[in-house]
């Protein structure tokens, strides 16, 4: 089996691509996050969505902790072959840690960030302590 | 007028942000790009979307040559005020410099990244020579 389509991917000076999750129903964007080429190759062979992770500095299965895994139904990449984008089945409806459905709650409006989406679960309830 | 929304947003090292652009209407994924501070402040002030172009080191106002403008109808940031999401009008209904409508056109499917969207316009009539 050929990862010529890894090869042909071009990570950034870290490794890395931005990565695009976008609900498969409704359009509507989850996230986004990075990834490197093991969390790529990993997001097809588990048809889930596999981050890299900056902060902790290692793979991240998107759900591993939450419950809230992100089911691969379509990847695509873009003329440029440097974005990942992904639609995907949101388990529990949920793709924050803030417990709202996208992590795209923030609207610019009068000059400010206004917070708009209900939280759907308060997060104390969503990770285990 | 305050700009401590535009402090707010965690520039990476090179002052940059990914921003992406999705389709208001048909919430299609039409391309992600780069903005700097001026290409946010000015995203807003003239309610288009304005890059930073990282190839050419220097403001790129989508559509100064195609005319394929994005006009902004909402601007949302993320929990971690570390990405743009933008609600545009795609004039022309053409964001890709490859003639298609979005730029994610490769679909990952049997280990290849398969072209999948059709060519709406020749580029060589898109751009003036």
């Amino acid at each position: 089996m050929s990862d010529s389509w890894l090869e042909q991917i071009k990570w950034d000076k870290d490794g890395l691509v931005p990565a695009i999750a976008q609900d498969f129903k409704t359009g509507r964007i989850l996230m986004m996050a990075w990834m490197n080429r093991e969390a790529l190759q990993l997001t097809i062979a588990e048809k889930r969505a596999i981050y890299w992770s900056r902060s902790r500095n290692k793979l991240w299965r998107k759900g591993e902790e939450s419950g809230h895994v992100q089911t691969l139904h379509e990847l695509r990449t873009d003329c440029d072959q440097d974005v990942i984008l992904m639609q995907v089945e949101q388990l529990g409806g949920i793709a924050c840690h803030t417990g709202r459905e996208s992590c795209f709650y923030l609207r610019h409006e009068d000059e400010q960030w206004q917070s708009t989406d209900p939280v759907i679960k308060d997060p104390n309830n969503i990770y285990k302590k």
